[in-house]
């Protein structure tokens, strides 16, 4: 098969760690006409990966441009530090979701650094493993490049090596973006492993929560905690590696919390003595940390890396049964409304759905009517 | 018109607040044959009340059955006795959504609390005001009822009373749950505000963050924080009213977070000395956080209030362009495949959809196979 121009460079491509993202990566590699070495300490899951496409058990031997380490956090830095040692002129990358401690270990490895380039591809599915691969996992998704810009030259990337990486991601179909390893960090720090903790810690509440109490859980419940459904190992491993920067925004958010619990207290004695001014400063620090919170939730790219739109909502009554959306959409198109987001809700108890349509807030009017007149009930 | 059999006992009802709720309510009593009588400080709201078919501006003096209170969280408990007073005969409630708080102040009003009865419909949508209002707002939704079951007869609430007000619940299509008003407040706090509180402070760190952070946000931040796009000035309101139970809540969820922030300090400082044995229990305690989340976020109840069923989920890729939907959902009708959940997603930058169809387990496989043979573009 003749190599695709967008993999020029990835002549040979060598994986370890033949998991979800490794294998995914072989799939689509093999696809542009890469040869696609594997390698992991698992028999099976390396017979796995090649049966399903992603190319071929590394016969050894073979001079590659590329290593791409596909290990859990916890040992890739070593993984990563043997391959600089054992191919002593392929560039080096891995997908690990946390960044800066695996370069300060390949460093302190003395390894040639100037070969590696930390990477991090910001997809995933709820399966794991070989079989679960798909050569379109990338497709749309960030693929975080983390060159070192170190004043000793010695430590310094290789740019040649940055750029490599970066075309790996474009192949793949991966929107990549550059990002030193310590500002990566701090970014899922926010985006990603933040927002699971608190997803866990109001979950966690629900333990020992009665169960009419549960009975009354709606959308917003399901929203908060939906990440919380999560595997704790890999996640014990993944919070370890980024313990810095967790630590310090969950400081920020106990100080937040501090705040707001003590104004909370401040509310309740005041309405029992009558304490009038602490109770506005109290109210005013509540407030403030809702309106801090839409603040910063304004600040979330919304569809296509626009400024989020607030939508209008439209949701129509949707019987339980087959076929339903299909004829909810056709209606839809018919009336030639674009649909921004869409979401589905069951009412407790309830044989009916709800079905929330955003649109435009000019289209609006328009879809609501069109909906009625074709017979569907619209509601609040 | 001639009164719907549902509404026995509801010949004639005050609405005192004419905004989103109270207008709503009025509206579908209407529909029901019933007479409604509106009353608001504002001529304009209770005008646009009435026009929109809500019932007629209430001239004094005719008696009436039961009275709604649809007023501000904050002036519900002296509305509420005033109108006690004003209706001797009359049964009162009111949809503020915390509940004891209020309780105790028309006790303290000295009214005859025995005929009132505390309610909370959990509806709203994302417009206020009474030209947003839509007789089947509480379509399905849980419409919580708090009598009071006092040992002192004088205080403890009138059966029929309770009977009357659930009536009124079921006949605006909600499905009513009677609870102790402690016991609601309690539930809310746990299932509402500190899900709102948790989100808030989880966008809030974003204020301050860098574009390239935001800009690597994905489907679960946004999850996380949706309900932190809100009104601060109503969440002070709500958060005052119950500030005993979403204090204790909070403060359960500090002692968790102190923890996690030791752990996360501890493996910071292990990895710097090689302190294994200390590490590896701050890593069971952050692995112990996301456990029992996972154990929490099973307790919420599923579609139709059964357990929560785990989804498969099916991805396509979506081109941008309206129609596309109808021909997926009339694909999947097709085949004869009930859509159990779906997510509409856009990769960031790109003019591409991902359309996530959850179904049972069992129809992932035929669901998967039905797309492909229909041209479409299946990814992880």
């Amino acid at each position: 098969m003749a190599l695709h121009p967008s993999v020029a460079g990835l002549d040979t491509v060598r994986i370890v760690g033949t998991g979800l993202l490794g294998t995914s990566i072989g799939l689509k590699l093999r696809g542009l006409g890469v040869r696609v070495l594997l390698s992991d300490p698992s028999p099976m899951a390396l017979a796995l990966a090649r049966d399903v496409g992603a190319g071929e058990p590394d016969p050894g031997g073979v001079p590659v441009s590329l290593v791409v380490v596909g290990a859990p956090p916890d040992v890739t830095a070593s993984v990563v530090a043997a391959e600089l040692a054992r191919h002593p002129e392929a560039t080096v990358t891995d997908v690990a979701s946390v960044k800066a401690g695996i370069w300060s270990a390949v460093l302190a490895s003395g390894a040639d650094i100037t070969r590696y380039v930390g990477g991090h591809p910001m997809a995933g599915r709820e399966r794991s493993g070989p079989v679960a691969a798909r050569a379109d996992l990338f497709l749309g998704r960030p693929w975080v490049v983390c060159p070192a810009d170190s004043p000793t030259a010695s430590t310094r990337t290789d740019p040649t090596r940055v750029e490599l990486v970066r075309r790996l991601a474009a192949a793949v179909g991966a929107s990549p973006v550059v990002m030193p390893a310590v500002e990566h960090d701090e970014a899922v720090s926010l985006i990603s492993h933040v927002p699971q903790i608190a997803a866990s810690l109001v979950a966690a509440r629900l333990v020992k929560a009665s169960d009419p109490a549960v009975g009354l859980a709606g959308q917003g419940l399901r929203d908060v905690t939906r990440v919380a459904d999560s595997d704790p190992a890999l996640w014990a491993q993944i919070l370890t590696a980024n313990a810095g920067p967790v630590g310090r925004v969950l400081r920020e958010i106990r100080s937040d919390l501090d705040g707001l619990i003590d104004a909370l207290a401040a509310l309740q004695a005041a309405d029992g003595d009558g304490g009038v001014s602490q109770a506005i400063g109290a109210r005013a620090t509540v407030a403030r940390v809702v309106a801090d919170g839409r603040t910063g939730r304004e600040r979330i790219p919304g569809k296509h890396g626009e400024p989020v739109t607030r939508y209008a909502v439209v949701t129509a009554l949707l019987p339980d049964s087959a076929g339903q959306l299909a004829r909810l959409f056709n209606d839809i198109g018919e009336a030639g409304i674009n649909v921004e987001e869409f979401g589905l809700e069951h009412a407790p108890g309830q044989q009916v759905g709800l079905a929330g349509v955003s649109v435009l807030p000019a289209a609006r009017e328009a879809l609501e009517k069109a909906l009625i007149e074709r017979g569907w009930h619209v509601v609040a």
